[in-house]
């Protein structure tokens, strides 16, 4: 089968490569639509100590499952493999699964390629209707809802009665904005410095968008929860000055280090920051049934081109050249 | 009136000063004992710029209603006076009140005197049989029962599942693990570094009491709950190392600064974290409620002087020569 392959930092190979081995519970999911995350991008520029080359990026996707009980169904893949075992498994909280793998990360292969082996458990069935491009964007919308479930579940108060602010409109701070919208807020904020992103995030017409570079936002003490979807020093520095006492930072992004908290106000004030990490597989449902309801939107900010033309797309992401949120690669193997 | 006044940092002056002026609401309490925190400790040392000299300090406090509907009943103080009118107080989270004010800051006057200024709504009457000098325990005591409230609220298991670290054994920190225990937590480790403050953990017999500088303590990934009664560096980074994927750290101590903090590990693993101060007033009856019914055991983890002897006794504190976990000062104007 053709495949993307990650081979040596800022380097990528669109070559033929064996088919996946299947592990216990795999089968094989004919690869149709595979988005590039941030975290590709950061495995691509040699900066992810758990992604080594030679590696196939990409965890997601959609396609059409070749064999088992869905054979021949468009299916959405949960890329996080749990035990199913484990205290955290049997508590629903798959996603701190001790024994977690996650395709694109060894021992397995990612997505960006014509076949990915998963187990069968991690398949949810592509609603009638809905393309298998946007059917890929399950997977950071379910990053960005479960965020929003857990900042909700922490809050005080209702979604409804808060101020949110979210940190970064590129997919996962897209999806939080639209997440909080689905979930009740009708008072969001999202900070993004790139103009094309504050534009696709503004089309949305569920949020407040500003450039924290030359922007006041919503200023200090004034939203009541955050979703730090970028995850560095300067957002986790700004979501705690805006935080209200007693108010709720979901921490998503990985960007950089541990600076910028003000554990001084966060102790005075009872700010609660929480680690979210991807999603459970109830997360990853309930964004399939929102995404289906219409909940979520249009869902139309992502552009799509040929996994043979991946080395252009990251390319162009890594110059700002991309201004749609998401880039959505197609293998055509399976044509 | 007699009191002992912060004059300068390092010094303090046990002199005649006028009766304290009411606010309204305000009645006085004749002050019977009145613990030393370790927040007077950091004032006299000049490192609170909310504490400025000349100040009488202390907040800690039990004695008996001279005025009002509990005239000449022992109360216990609630130092911290809200406005019971925004949203927070409405809501029973009083210690968040956006004008919280609290005895021994300005515009308040502290109780290291033999008179203290204070709304009637702040006191709970001291219950039958208990001796006023325990009663002071009360305010280090609701401070940790709150730290202990706050974490059962967030974590995923009961607290009988829990394993929990306390770090610090002073007052807060034995109140925290004391509170632990009541609340049905039965694996708690203490960590202190000052052998004194071991010993007395340690007759408390609930508690696995370790040195953090010598000895292992739980390990990594080993505990549920972590209750930072130190809030340095050093013990958010130990606690941070020491909690389980997904597991909770509530944070009182105020000791220094940002730095420690392992933002990496909390979004992977999902740690919450969250900021702790004082307790609400139903913390606070909840806590002198566990003091009489005996769930937080015989409370003789302290040693009493004479507010003419404070000077000594913040000396012997700074320079680790009091082995006890609190001095109660008792003033004797009122006797």
């Amino acid at each position: 089968m053709k495949a993307l392959v990650y081979t040596a930092p800022e380097t990528l190979d669109y070559r033929e490569v064996p088919e996946p081995t299947r592990q216990a519970d795999d089968i094989l999911v004919r690869v149709e639509a595979v988005g590039i995350c941030g975290s590709d991008m950061h495995a691509y520029l040699g900066h992810d100590e758990r992604r080594i080359a030679p590696l196939i990026l990409g965890h997601e996707a959609a396609g059409t499952a070749v064999e088992g009980a869905l054979r021949d169904r468009r299916v959405v893949i949960n890329p996080l493999v749990t035990c199913g075992r484990c205290s955290a498994c049997l508590a629903g909280r798959t996603n701190i699964c001790t024994s977690r793998q996650i395709i694109s990360m060894a021992p397995r292969q990612g997505a960006f390629a014509d076949l990915v082996a998963i187990p069968e458990r991690n398949l949810i069935p592509v609603p009638e209707g809905m393309d298998v491009t946007r059917a890929a964007l399950a997977e950071p919308i379910a990053t960005g809802w479960h965020a929003v479930v857990k900042a909700a579940a922490l809050s005080h108060q209702p979604l409804a009665e808060c101020d949110a602010l979210v940190f970064g409109g590129g997919a996962v701070g897209m999806s939080a904005a639209l997440s909080l919208h689905a979930q009740g807020c009708r008072r969001i904020h999202v900070a993004e410095t790139n103009a094309g992103r504050r534009e696709t995030v503004a089309k949305a017409n569920i949020a407040a968008v500003y450039d924290p570079l030359s922007e006041p936002g919503p200023g200090e003490n004034a939203v009541d929860v955050v979703i730090d979807c970028v995850g560095a020093k300067a957002t986790r520095k700004a979501g705690i000055a805006a935080v209200r006492p007693g108010g709720v930072i979901a921490h998503v992004g990985l960007s950089d280090g541990a600076d910028g908290m003000d554990v001084r106000k966060m102790t005075l004030q009872e700010v609660t920051f929480v680690g979210c990490y991807t999603y459970t597989m109830e997360d990853f449902r309930a964004s399939v049934a929102a995404m289906e309801s219409g909940a979520l939107g249009s869902l139309d900010w992502f552009e799509q081109r040929d996994l043979a033309d991946g080395i252009e797309a990251f390319d162009d992401l890594l110059q700002g050249r991309a201004a749609s949120s998401k880039i959505v690669l197609r293998p055509r193997g399976g044509d």
